[in-house]
């Protein structure tokens, strides 16, 4: 029996996610290949950007927080993709060796009228570097029920 | 002077941001490594699930997109970074050796209150496949203006 179906996320429960440290080496390896910014790729670059130093592609944190929900949620669940979401904010910037906590909260939860055996549930991914919230992600998840 | 600055960000205009062919290699790479889920690493498990094949991470799209958003109009640009968007919809699976075009249409565009010289201007990047849209992003962009 999988650990998480659609009738286990129900509406305010939430998830600790754990926590990642920032690595160097591999936030500025993604951002050559994915977002060639200059503040993302070179220190001095970053200091005089408004961002105030090297700083990580907003997809290389959003990236690192599916990870996250990957090995806590989704190893062991029902989930059948995602269509997507209706925000995706970077509040802050993101520094090499922050330390992230990843977490998650249901918003929602409702049957699919058209897939029987399928749910839609709302979810809030969230990024914070100590008190102060780096990222935050609403999206719609898809769910086997258990029945 | 650069190419792209906040007034030359008017509403309605398009921009072509080229073409990618989709990387098996890179792809299940990069699922490996940020969404392992079956669907995105395995031929058979992407075939049992409702994607229908070994699939693209939504997340590996995205980023693809913003490096052609990079190429195109973020490099010579007066660009300073996005706080993000409110909508990022994945709206069909990305198949290995898909073809994508990628594109962005300005929305609207405002000067900042608060920050002289800093214009925010909400884009819509899409990517598609032949005449099917497989992703689509709506953001805020932050850039200073010419003067």
């Amino acid at each position: 029996m999988v650990a998480i179906a659609y009738d286990d996320l129900t509406p305010g429960r939430v998830f600790d996610l754990g926590t990642v440290r920032i690595d160097r080496d591999e936030m500025v390896e993604f951002a050559r290949r994915f977002d060639p910014q200059p503040f993302h790729l070179d220190e001095e670059a970053g200091k005089r950007s408004v961002l105030g130093g090297l700083c990580a592609s907003g997809w290389y944190t959003s990236s690192l927080w599916m990870r996250a929900y990957v090995d806590h949620v989704l190893a062991d669940s029902t989930s059948q993709g995602s269509p997507g979401g209706n925000e995706l904010t970077w509040s802050a910037p993101v520094f090499p060796d922050d330390e992230l906590r990843f977490g998650m909260t249901v918003n929602s939860a409702r049957l699919s009228k058209s897939k029987p055996g399928l749910g839609l549930v709302e979810i809030t991914g969230t990024a914070d570097r100590d008190e102060e919230r780096v990222m935050r992600f609403t999206f719609l998840g898809m769910f086997g029920t258990r029945a």
